[in-house]
């Protein structure tokens, strides 16, 4: 799974079209935004269907938000840091673990929806831990992805 | 080279303090901002020391431009999108030479300061077209960047 953290003033998003994944949502889920975020763009991959990536994930955005001084999370699925993508099913399921266990930690979290062309707009901070990136340590041997914790047998 | 475009209805920047590696700039470039740009976050990789990855990079930006109707570029150093780095030198020189390009094919264009930790704010349009994202081709035998055109033997 790869991270990109950007620490902003706020962010807002307002859902535009379908892609060719879209996840349902409901009409609450159309626009949000939150002050003070801790943005996670986050892009899962195709070896990230284990229960140990979602943890790795958890810690570190835990970690981060710490040391930002920050307890508002928006979670933002984006598939442009890595050209090897899980399928969109083990996506959404591996950002529904994350945000659900962050939320168990007492974050205050958006997650914004998956597969949906959107306007965003954000002011990072501009200190030098505003903007980090992080690649999820993975395990040499992975078992076959359809034999793991975390993600369904439709995982490609 | 990897960059990774977005089609926002404004950018800004503003330089806060300098990382390992500052470029030196005047105080004309320590903010800026255009309307409708197309951002380009661009993140020059070891093997790049080459020029046809500068006009690589400069015929994508054209493409993608002139796909979502824009002359205005915002060219914006950005190492978060590759984890095997060109050296600073290198990726300023580099980035400088797409800079010029751009600008010799009639685009308004604004590079972003390097090394410089930098507030920054922008909305993207949401459309299909306004976040991509692109790896330049490389040949798949390299000469030593030493001995390459477009870097300096100071590349590492």
């Amino acid at each position: 799974m790869k991270l990109l953290f950007v620490h902003a003033d706020y962010v807002n998003y307002q859902v535009k079209e379908r892609a060719k994944f879209a996840e349902e949502i409901s009409h609450d889920r159309k626009a949000g935004g939150m002050r003070n975020p801790l943005i996670v763009f986050a892009c899962v991959e195709k070896v990230d269907g284990q229960t140990n990536v979602v943890d790795g994930a958890v810690g570190e955005i835990k970690n981060i938000a710490s040391k930002v001084k920050t307890r508002n999370i928006t979670l933002f699925p984006f598939a442009h840091l890595s050209e090897d993508l899980a399928s969109p099913f083990c996506a959404v399921e591996l950002l529904t673990q994350v945000e659900t266990k962050l939320k168990e930690n007492g974050f205050l979290v958006i997650r914004v929806p998956f597969g949906w062309y959107k306007a965003f707009e954000f002011k990072s901070k501009g200190h030098p831990l505003a903007v980090l990136s992080r690649s999820i340590p993975r395990k040499a041997n992975l078992a076959p992805l359809s034999l793991q914790v975390g993600c369904s047998p439709h995982v490609k």
